[in-house]
């Protein structure tokens, strides 16, 4: 079986994984800052995503760790089918989140600063970009472990 | 060389195009039935985006109504791996335009009556609704596609 880098039990999937925790944390961390995000959908998605994808990172990234520090882990072709889906879902989810919230964010900015102020808007604008690179990363995961698939 | 169904040249695959340029072109004409969509950025981006979508998927219709009409083509992994990053940059890029529009749309019914009538704010959300199944045509497209690179 070859080896893709990238792919679930390496090293460069460990790094991916941790790369989403932080920017997924980081994203639900400046959205729920206050409590003003509950009176926009799009921010509730936002929010919802993002605590979807925290545990599931987590989850992914304990088994990354046990395959390369511990005990290589084979691959099975089911499980690595139920990572793949989960992770396109997530990733489905995160983009959508990330550009309703970014969209969203610009139209408030449009209409008025009573809506919005200065300092609320830029931390929804930084949600959005931590949104973002969090959808990144978790499509990459999806698209190495995809291409591992067809040689099981 | 196996058939996947879906892929560059089978009859699926033309199915898939043309109701990518349907549900591209039925969303374009539900957003510029008036010019009042300029004034937003995400209504923008969504006719941009349709506007690149409806070409790419007219010239590759081309290429698979050839292909099952009068002689098939011979897949080269160079030329597939074009139409697969374009397939996957024009999928993403019609998720985040579909989303934008639709949060928008949800945010100025919210908003009031005056940003939004009644009957333009539904021509927006058809098409939102019609990018998002555009999106999940193209995605498909991307998917077959990159399922029949490996054994290239």
């Amino acid at each position: 079986m070859e080896e893709v880098p990238g792919a679930l039990g390496t090293s460069a999937s460990l790094a991916l994984r941790l790369g989403q925790i932080v920017f997924s944390c980081a994203s639900l961390f400046f959205m729920c800052l206050d409590l003003d995000f509950f009176s926009y959908t799009a921010f509730c998605y936002l929010v919802t995503v993002m605590g979807l994808v925290v545990p599931w990172s987590v989850t992914l990234v304990m088994v990354d760790a046990y395959s390369v520090f511990i005990k290589f882990l084979d691959h099975q072709k089911r499980i690595l089918l139920v990572i793949i889906v989960g992770d396109w879902v997530l990733s489905c989810l995160s983009l959508a989140a990330a550009s309703a919230t970014a969209s969203v964010t610009d139209l408030l900015l449009d209409v008025g600063r009573s809506y919005c102020p200065a300092k609320q808007c830029s931390r929804y604008q930084l949600s959005a970009a931590m949104a973002f690179l969090s959808w990144f990363l978790s499509f990459s995961s999806c698209l190495f472990n995809l291409w591992l698939l067809p040689s099981l």
